[in-house]
């Protein structure tokens, strides 16, 4: 088992990638391999205590960064974190890379130094969406800004294996987002994707309105790349913008600052249940490897929870099982 | 000056419906056709003191269901109150018809019984977004599930002539709703409508990220139906899940309960934010006769103003500008 992390990628790197990994070092009792700048990192890890021998250092001098275009940072930047540690992957079986980094980089790094499993058309990255009890697996997020009806139903089928297995629900249930409920809702790409999901053996429920996703049945919500990346970030602009509207206005006097102090617990609860990273991060599926991106303002708890999500990645067999399902679909 | 009510339409017609009116006629001195059944608008009105002669009953026997198909209820239903007000617009200049209820069929009434703006592509429908301190018009959110780059152009020309027009401010701002912000990103389809909007003479300002959509500083917001029909119902859906939340958590203990009491206030005004309907229903642009579809669950006040946005819709010529600036486009 051979856990990667770009040590250098995220908001709060290298600090709290290396304090989560020691986390998971604890508490999992597992090996890591942190992929950086080795001073940086062996400064980090002099803070802690921990079992030496459980942590492999690989020096990368330098890191992709959000502003850069990715394929390009990809090609040219090959002593980065996030190539090292992908060139890396690719001579180690049963791999899993965690990156808090640019998604960009990330996908197009999976895609080009990992290659497709064979029969799947297009990767697509797996988002986690709150729900009141739980989540639902969003994707695709944001590899595929274009797609087409096949590549949706193929969507639907990477989403059911990483739930049934990773998540650990059998057959969970796999709604479309539409801009209706009824069947023949919809543009022509959905249109066509609801009459391929419903052909399948997948559990599908039919389409799923925008304004029922956080409360929807659904377990994995399937769309193209476009539409997945404009509804995780507004779902986040949306919450984001109520909540701190909230605390603003509950401020804004002397009565509600003593109001909003006898509701500070009950509120808190109440934000853990938009705190998904603890269901990890979203995978990359499809390629030839686990890929994971944690949100890039993750800290060490999210970082041991995309740790452990890896874990129940590799030891679940994840892609052998996606390798099965897509090359009988080749058939 | 026409302004046609489906009395019939909505949630809460026909008493809401009809309380508007009579508020409006009122406080604006105009006149009103109500369009729906004669006796049950005859008893409505019966309950209200005011100057008979402001108001023309049109009677129509049926009502298109929410669950009907749009365009074969539109063609089969002609004594419904949505068709009857359609045609009886055509035979009048300067008319605005007002419903509260299927959007589908207002669409697909206004198309077939209306026709089409000599010179615009697609007629598109007009939401309002909150934002901290106004709205935005997001633009289309549902009349063309399918578009190419050009419609997107024509829908932020449609947008700027209601935006300066109705909403009152001189040469609006532009954005495209996209997944990233630099000029390269999105679909095909927003790529090229990029480089179009960039090209053409409307305050453009680039590309809004879906996060940013409740606090850009676009007046305009650009995208094709589907996209902007998700985005419209993610919101009111993300922003009542997390209110409910709020209020769930705060009332779950007596410390709660008691804070609760102490900011009700103060949460009152935030949520009045989004009260958009202060701004009127979203007018369904680019047909030739004003068409402005009220929120299903309008209540009085929400009909008072969108007959005021009538009002002013037809004072300041809309119709007339969409065709000369679409005429131009055409040349």
């Amino acid at each position: 088992m051979n856990i990667f992390l770009d040590v250098m990628g995220g908001d709060h790197a290298p600090g709290e990638i290396i304090k989560g990994s020691i986390d998971a070092i604890k508490e999992y009792n597992i090996s890591l391999i942190l992929v950086g700048q080795k001073e940086i990192i062996q400064n980090e890890l002099a803070q802690y205590d921990y079992p030496a021998d459980k942590i492999e250092i690989i020096h990368a001098e330098t890191v992709i960064e959000n502003t850069e275009e990715p394929a390009m940072a990809i090609r040219r930047k090959t002593d980065s974190s996030l190539v090292v540690a992908l060139e890396e992957m690719k001579k180690r079986d049963q791999s899993v890379l965690i990156s808090a980094g640019s998604t960009g980089a990330l996908l197009s790094g999976g895609l080009l130094k990992l290659g497709r499993i064979k029969g799947v058309k297009r990767p697509a990255l797996a988002s986690m969406l709150p729900k009141e009890n739980g989540v639902s697996l969003l994707i695709d997020t944001g590899a595929n800004a274009d797609c087409k009806p096949e590549y949706l139903l193929q969507f639907a089928q990477l989403g059911t294996i990483y739930f049934e297995n990773v998540l650990g629900k059998k057959n969970p249930s796999v709604g479309l987002i539409n801009i209706g409920t009824e069947a023949k809702k919809g543009n022509t790409l959905v249109k066509t994707a609801y009459e391929l999901l419903e052909a399948s053996n997948l559990n599908f429920i039919g389409n799923i309105e925008a304004r029922d996703v956080l409360e929807s049945k659904a377990d994995i919500l399937v769309c193209d790349g476009f539409t997945g990346n404009v509804v995780l970030k507004l779902t986040e602009g949306v919450a984001s913008f109520i909540l701190n509207g909230v605390k603003k206005s509950v401020m804004s006097n002397t009565t509600g600052k003593i109001g909003g102090l006898l509701i500070k617990n009950n509120l808190r609860s109440f934000k853990k249940q938009f705190d998904y990273s603890e269901y990890g991060g979203a995978p990359f599926l499809g390629v030839k490897g686990g890929i994971i991106k944690a949100h890039g303002s993750s800290n060490a708890f999210a970082i041991k929870n995309a740790i452990k999500q890896s874990i129940s990645f590799l030891e679940n067999d994840v892609l052998r099982k996606i390798s099965e399902n897509s090359n009988e679909e080749e058939v």
